[in-house]
């Protein structure tokens, strides 16, 4: 159970390793979409991506309290950065598992960042085996992406910085974050739930990945019916854990095309001259895709990261 | 002759019409640079550029002074915007001429504007003949794009709001900014000399547009030995005007070649998630190249835009 206090000490336990990222807004998107939107910039966080804070939340903690002597996680991007900074801060060795098929430039600041990285399959069984593998050898702990309550309450702490800055005087009527294994979004929701508890939560996750959209429908984690998504950090399916908080305190999850993707994320790069990568850019396509919705009102949206591969773009 | 006042007096005239830009940092950049960089964002500026300054100041006094009913340009492309954007502000229409070689990406800002666009040859005999044609026809005012007092002034508050930001307590070693017609650095090299009179300015020129660099030396307008490179925005001559200025109150003008400019570029695209145009790269690319000249100094940069073609990145 993640409480109201958890988080708090989350964001104390992280704050002096993490940048308080900018919120910026922009005329010209507001009046493409009709309505007033915040963009919360954690492409400009540590490691170029929101998922410094849960790895930094989860890594302290093993280390403090001398759970290993070293960490281990799988990863598609983004959260093999993070645990792999997170390790650096505490000097603890970090073994990252990532599909070959990951972007080069994430495989290369994992190991800037002094980790190893060991190569595997773009399965999540192959993933999973490799970590294994990793404990096996070295007895590292393992840090999950998202099945894992230390890195959803660091996650939070971007929505809870959000409503912080801009959601004291009037409240956001709602905050949009994409959804893969829902560490994010968890956290999204269990922010707004504690922090701001008129504000709703909206979920953007791509046609080419749409398991969460079916899971929070059944009940049940459940696969997508098809994988194929510019979308790269979005690949992966809920746990029961992110599941569960996700059916309690999230009010939709919205699905949006890889067209839709790559046109908001253009629009960004264009009009805000930020740098934002295919998956970061899901949010606002829903925005703009399902404008009825949020006409008017105040949205939120968490700007999940930066770390796109400046050889592939999809323009 | 521009005092201090007209400075001062140009900013409380544009302050409502554009955006306090913010200056960010970059470990990673301050460490490859072995100096501690701040980056003015006018890229994040009004048209994506710090030249919504210098129009605003003119076009704001023509339209106050009554000095005519329309108003024309010619540029390359930001001061295209500017002018457009500037003569919207205050309801006169623009004609803008620009080369039929600038990015589609800018002509079709200016459209947006609601200016008028006539192309012609890329030449500056081209130009000037264009804005003779539009006088002619129009009776518009002509708002240079740097041989203009007012523009020069407007400009100059770019440098004045990094010094008010950031070079109080303690004043910048230098800052940098690129050179082209002359008018940013004109107007960097004033609000130096005003406002913090310890501070150097430095300007930065590519080697395949290496007029300033001549004419600096010589106290003549000179032109470059040849041009060819990817900074677009900086292939103008200077002005008598703008030369006079730049001998007075500039230390240097560094070169740096189109590989060197890329690299700059994509440096500050992949650490600081933020889109620059090639021109705006330059006086990062100087730092590098003449690490000597800033090692652990500090250094405003002004970074000038973002108006680059996502179709047509040289990475």
């Amino acid at each position: 159970m993640i409480s109201q206090e958890t988080i708090n000490e989350a964001h104390d336990r992280i704050r002096s390793f993490i940048h308080r990222t900018p919120v910026l807004t922009c005329q010209t998107i507001n009046d493409r979409a009709g309505a007033d939107l915040y963009f919360k910039c954690e492409n400009f966080q540590k490691i170029g991506a929101f998922k410094a804070r849960g790895g930094l939340n989860a890594v302290l903690q093993v280390a403090h309290n001398q759970e290993g002597s070293a960490i281990t996680t799988h990863s598609s991007g983004n959260h093999a950065q993070a645990v792999a900074f997170a390790a650096r801060q505490v000097g603890m060795p970090a073994y990252i598992v990532m599909p070959g098929t990951a972007p080069q430039v994430k495989k290369d600041a994992v190991r800037g960042y002094g980790a190893e990285v060991i190569e595997c399959e773009p399965t999540l069984e192959a993933r999973e085996q490799g970590v294994r593998d990793v404990i096996t050898r070295t007895g590292a702990v393992l840090v999950h992406p998202f099945d894992d309550d230390r890195v959803i309450a660091g996650q939070a702490t971007a929505a809870k910085e959000l409503i912080e800055d801009y959601g004291q005087e009037t409240p956001f009527d709602v905050i949009l974050a994409p959804v893969g294994g829902g560490g994010l979004l968890s956290g999204t929701a269990l922010s707004a739930h504690y922090f701001s508890p008129q504000t709703r939560v909206v979920a953007g996750e791509p046609d080419g990945a749409a398991d969460a959209v079916l899971s929070f429908q059944s009940g049940r984690v459940e696969k997508a019916p098809f994988v194929n998504t510019i979308a790269d950090g979005l690949l992966t399916n809920l746990s029961e854990r992110t599941l569960a908080i996700i059916r309690d305190h999230v009010s939709a999850i919205l699905t949006v095309s890889d067209e839709e993707i790559i046109a908001a994320m253009r629009l960004i790069w264009e009009r805000m001259k930020i740098i934002i990568e295919p998956s970061c850019a899901v949010p606002l396509a829903v925005v703009l895709k399902y404008r009825d919705q949020f006409t008017g009102q105040k949205v939120g949206i968490i700007l999940t990261g930066g770390n796109v591969d400046l050889g592939k773009l999809p323009f």
